[in-house]
């Protein structure tokens, strides 16, 4: 019997969203394991760092189901967008989480009107330009990362971060559109984050 | 006549000492352009997103010298760790380069008493089960990007991070004592950072 991988995370769409949806266009089989926010203190210790290792498991995943460069030169340009995508992701995450009221206020504002409008602007452009894509010129796993965290970013700033962006919205569209990611979103649980 | 690489960065040690690191290990030629902060503005438009992709470029350069790992399971092990260290790092660069003292002094404690001894103490005990290093029991670009930005970490928090870490400080002279690495770091600018 092969192996079954077991996906570790929170009841959550969250960082877990691009790997899973990378293992349902490669129709790997794989557990869905959502652990109960009560239960992570008994986990989290036998995690590494306390963390899931998500964007490294999704690189993984990608080269597994074909979703990454044709070169070196390529798969550095993907990880270069991801990795800004990312930075994004962690500045509305930052926000999100921010306890301290006045902190949150105070950052609200830079990250509105300066940060979100700076990296949305550049990636509708590099879309635009890029044949539909984030990177390369075709679907890669730079694309899958994208579109499976947009929507938690969207509800982490109450709006829809790519609402001006149509190139972006296309992108979306025909990510969700492929038939195995269509499936999954059509039957996956529901949650805010 | 073979290209020849160009690294553009601040005129410091920073993020792109580990790519300097790699160049100088595979003997690559490159021009180590260093741009002087007052000409950062007129250049930062031309980055796609304003910033260097550093990390991205010290993956791919690692291909390329061979500091990668055997298969795939062993990039993710490697990729895991180097994000992890990365995330150690944008904790203390928030820290160092918060402009508002009453933020900085309430984010000293928790980093100091709390992220930075989670981080070293796990640190610590992957390299002494692992052979000398931080991922897949051999010298990898783990290592070089650990060894490559730990001195600009002890200057941003002002002490030696890896002070009660012999196998840390074990890995931290090995990599020093490459001999192209020894002769670069005997030749570099000095740099607070």
């Amino acid at each position: 019997m092969a192996p079954v991988y077991k996906l570790t995370y929170f009841p959550l769409r969250g960082l877990a969203e691009p790997i899973r949806f990378l293992l349902h266009y490669g129709n790997i089989e794989f557990e869905d394991f959502r652990i109960e926010t009560e239960n992570w203190p008994e986990i989290k210790p036998h995690m590494p760092f306390g963390k899931i290792p998500s964007i490294a498991i999704t690189r993984y995943l990608a080269k597994k189901v074909k979703l990454v460069g044709a070169n070196d030169l390529e798969d550095l340009e993907i990880d270069a967008i991801v990795d800004t995508i990312n930075d994004l992701r962690g500045n509305i995450a930052r926000y999100h989480y921010e306890t301290n009221e006045a902190v949150k206020e105070s950052s609200k504002k830079p990250l509105f009107e300066e940060t979100i409008p700076y990296y949305l602007e550049r990636m509708e452009a590099i879309v635009k330009k890029n044949n539909g894509h984030l990177a390369v010129g075709k679907l890669t796993w730079a694309d899958f990362f994208f579109v499976g965290i947009v929507d938690t970013l969207n509800f982490m700033i109450k709006k829809n971060l790519i609402a001006d962006c149509p190139n972006l919205q296309g992108l979306q569209k025909n990510v969700l559109n492929l038939p195995a990611i269509k499936e999954w979103v059509a039957k996956r649980p529901v949650s805010d984050l």
